[in-house]
């Protein structure tokens, strides 16, 4: 497929993309590396918390949604990382058995000032489950470099 | 070690802890699963990118800081989960070879208006690498239980 540049990102597009199946192994297995509390490693626990059962570490949301996104459009993007999120926030629980998907609002595209290779595209990612409830959006940013002169738009 | 709980929690106090060494392997191992573009997999292609070698995930650098203050804090504390993150900021790239610690600052401790069991507390979280530059920085809240009448605080 054709890369993606800066260029091809137009304000107000929205694209959805993902069907990410959600175990108890993985939610498991990431809360043991990164996020050991007691609702995302064990079922009883997790039913003993606030949460009710076993939930997904916030962090596991993100980097699944991250996966999609990579999935999607970011691997064939001439992408150059991201300065930040604006704004995280965990809506509803992320429990074994869901299905993720990722919905993509691109909100702004700006030339960066400091580098004229390259642009800053602002977007709003919401990743829903399976019953399309939204469990997190995000907004944040990722650069891009511009297309080059003579390559032609995919 | 005593269980900490809301009152716990004083606005003004600041904490550091960890000591979380970055290996190659470990970057790649993550960006397989959740973030696999190229400058996080392998050094030639982050050398032919902006980032000029290979750089961490932002998302993986946010799961090492979580690890960090879990088995700080969060693992003897109440905690009962985040809502969301209000911002957070990559400042640097973290390669091969950094060891990685967190400062913690205690920003607010409030009531939670739903909730009477629950209160609120807002960090700054910010990330440092071994020079004691600062890769990372993130805003956000986490629920804790108060202390049930009659437990004493540790």
């Amino acid at each position: 497929m054709d890369r993606l540049y800066f260029e091809d990102f137009s304000p107000g597009e929205i694209v959805e993309y993902g069907d990410m199946p959600v175990t108890a192994e993985a939610i498991v297995e990431f809360a043991r590396q990164f996020d050991p509390q007691p609702f995302h490693l064990d079922a009883e626990a997790g039913r003993a918390s606030m949460m009710g059962g076993l939930i997904a570490s916030g962090w596991h949301t993100a980097a699944m949604a991250m996966r999609m996104s990579c999935d999607a459009f970011l691997n064939r993007a001439a992408a150059q990382g991201s300065p930040g999120i604006e704004a995280l926030d965990w809506l509803k629980p992320v429990r074994p058995g869901d299905r993720l998907r990722v919905r993509r609002t691109t909100l702004s595209a700006r030339a960066s000032r400091s580098r004229p290779m390259v642009g800053v595209v602002a977007f709003l990612f919401e990743t829903l489950n399976q019953n399309l409830e939204i469990v997190m959006t995000q907004k944040g940013a990722i650069f891009f470099l511009r297309r080059p002169a003579g390559k032609a738009a995919p």
